[in-house]
């Protein structure tokens, strides 16, 4: 790949504001003698790469700061390019003053990741690794770091440049066949062709179920507390939280207004929802509004904790309740509240069951429901792969080319033509180069490297 | 002096906040060891002073960060001591995990300062450059920009150095005749002696009114727009500031608040005050409170700028204010304002007695006005010498100096024996010794330290 040395740029590298140092970056063709023009100390020019010179930085004869100069020759740079780093004092106006006479010198205020940005198009990072790089400066969990730091660390592009690899060797297969159509050369066997693609399938849904499961883990788990009013669920969420965040009394129907909570069991985070009491019918107006809120955030929610006051409840009644709620569709933890009292015989049953049988007001029993709220998180997959997707961009390439290949298997089943079932192929392959950056467009490129911080 | 070299301290030195680049620093003994046991990359021990190496932190076998490691050797480094810096992406998540790191394996958060701290016990500075990398660090303009930087550099230590080594001088001549008093050798020649603390005390003054000057262009001058109800002063105020911030209306008395606004004339910043109107008598209590706040404001103010209306007034009437206006001990500047509805006879008067004619309405003349403010300022002072003294407990030592120099003239006038006008001139070396840190005590140092940012 050529590489480009482009105009010069300049930019505050660290973040705004009063600290012990500043970093000024330039990069570009002549950075270190248009730096050395205004610099006092060694010739700058004659240093070799990945050294540092102390001296002032001088604007005509007025000195403006004391500085360290950092030198990185082409190609031995983040950009590739020549590269200076200035390190001065963490002063806004210091900065301003050496950044406007560098500008001054020549050098162009740089756009925001436009340093990646250069760093794309030398082929120091594919866009997967550029991508990364903004992500984890954003990063503010241990799991977000992780995926940030490997994918910057190509283990992101490693995975889509094997897949690329077999489908260049699928289209291989596919056009040898096409080339010799005329002299009837059968394709040697359909069921490899199809077990290719099912291979490569599975792969893409792994890397796309990464994307859905880092989602949810990013921004919690949404967890409903529901059941009838007075059953307990303030005091559970209470239990749970151990504040005191919602009104808890006994008379039925307190909580009005939806409370959010987060839980933290073992680094994934629960958006505890707790609910106005469900009731049939209710005379309260404000109540009402607790309770319609209710069922909507039901349909939504993630999981559902179902409790039943087990001081008043009947295993028939129980039995109705539970085939409603497998009526909304989404998964729920049926708990047995105030087992302290419960009749014995119905604890049994609901032992057997399967139940998580507790007491809010004791806090008896917490720890199991908390690994059963766990245990509906499919963490393995997150623990046991280092490639996660955590980008809405390369989830919806992956998208399309699982798309582009599902087309293909039906099109072996429907006895399509080699010609066609290639153009599908070829589709994937050009979803799974977006990802990485092996095709581009401008646009493409515009927008991602907008979202990065200006110094970057 | 003996090196210092402490125990390893660790702080990041960027701002906080997200950017591109945050810059961890280490100092102290065995630093380049410490980073290297976290390091994947070259054998950071064997590389010499002022290089950069890329690499991986590691904790254990998770990577934590790719990053720049820059290496100064003891005594080629701020501190003197073996320094490490470690350029990292400038995230939160990650600065804390490397920070964390670098703390399990031995070093120490860093007090504020204390880089600086360590930098001055190991002479690499003196205390008032070490101060002015805390005053850098806060510039927020080209005047305090300069002096810090100034002062950071060394000249004003190399004044105070150049009068100590005169008062070690002065000490000398009175302890060489103290030691042969008993012989009875006079004292070749007072007239020398008090010539020598004239010089003295003359450079002193300068120094500390250069602080009072200082003081004033950074805070601004109080500057009091005052006159007769009517007279034009909120128009005035206004035309200067071309906003329409204070309620202009021909109704007498209009102005009840005092108004502050700031007018910068060529870089010195006047707080301009607007007042109600003078009277003697009001009706209104609302208004009486502001016009005793007004001569409240008219005995705080640098300058008095004072408005008559010549559509009503006249000579006599204008020379029997200017007499009340010289009590006050303020300066003033005369202000004839309604040119354009006053009498002939009367402008031809004020223009013989260097009155300001304007119209504020027109905003006529209004030019005059400003440069005949800015002529109440002594910036020549400011601007010839690069010396400045812009700290509080430079002034108090300065003062302090500068009365024991008082009593050593005294003491000559009053033939006070030499040992006790040896005993002031000692005081006075003190005193400035106490400026550069050449005496200094641990209260000194921890106060003075304090005000820095961590990781400075």
């Amino acid at each position: 790949m050529a590489l480009y040395q482009e105009a010069p740029i300049v930019a505050l590298a660290t973040p705004p504001g009063s600290g012990a140092i500043a970093i000024i970056r330039l990069s570009g063709t002549g950075v270190i003698a248009l730096v050395d023009q205004v610099f006092q100390g060694k010739d700058l020019t004659q240093q070799p790469s990945h050294t540092i010179h102390f001296g002032t930085i001088h604007d005509s004869k007025t000195p403006i700061d004391e500085v360290l100069i950092l030198i990185f020759r082409s190609p031995k740079s983040f950009t590739k390019e020549d590269t200076v780093e200035i390190s001065c004092h963490g002063s806004g106006f210091v900065v301003q003053q050496i950044i406007q006479l560098l500008m001054r010198q020549g050098a162009r205020l740089a756009q925001p990741g436009e340093f990646t940005q250069r760093a794309f198009l030398n082929g120091r990072l594919d866009l997967t690794q550029a991508e990364a790089v903004a992500d984890l400066i954003a990063a503010q969990s241990a799991i977000a770091h992780r995926t940030a730091l490997n994918q910057m660390r190509g283990g992101f592009s490693t995975e889509i440049k094997r897949m690329r690899e077999k489908l260049v060797e699928l289209a291989a297969m596919l056009e040898l066949e096409l080339d010799f159509a005329e002299e009837d050369v059968a394709f040697a066997d359909r069921a490899t062709l199809k077990m290719l693609v099912h291979d490569l399938l599975k792969s893409i849904k792994q890397l796309t179920h990464s994307f859905v499961l880092d989602n949810v883990i990013k921004n919690g788990i949404v967890t409903v507390i529901a059941g009838q009013p007075n059953v307990g669920k303030s005091t559970l969420l209470n239990a749970l939280l151990k504040e005191e965040k919602a009104i808890v009394s006994a008379i039925p129907g307190t909580t009005r207004d939806l409370i959010e909570e987060e839980l933290n069991i073992e680094g994934v985070i629960f958006r505890l929802i707790d609910t106005a009491g469900l009731r049939d019918k209710t005379t309260d107006a404000i109540e009402a509004i607790g309770i319609s809120k209710t069922q909507a955030q039901l349909q939504k929610a993630a999981i559902i904790i179902y409790l039943f006051d087990l001081s008043v409840e009947n295993w028939p009644n129980i039995q109705r309740t539970i085939r409603q709620l497998e009526k909304l569709g989404v998964p729920f933890i049926e708990i047995g509240n105030k087992i302290d009292l419960a009749p014995a015989e119905l604890l049994q049953v609901l032992h057997q069951k399967d139940f998580v049988l507790i007491s809010a007001t004791q806090q008896e029993n917490l720890d199991t429901l908390k690994s059963r709220l766990l245990s509906h998180v499919d963490l393995d997959q997150l623990q046991k792969t280092d490639v996660v997707v955590a980008n809405a961009r390369h989830h919806e390439s992956l998208t399309k080319s699982q798309e582009a290949l599902e087309e293909v298997l039906q099109g072996v089943d429907n006895h399509l033509p080699n010609e066609l079932l290639a153009q599908d192929v070829h589709r994937a392959l050009y979803h799974l180069g977006v990802i990485t950056g092996q095709v581009t467009n401008e646009e493409i490129l515009a927008n991602l490297f907008a979202r990065f911080c200006i110094g970057k």
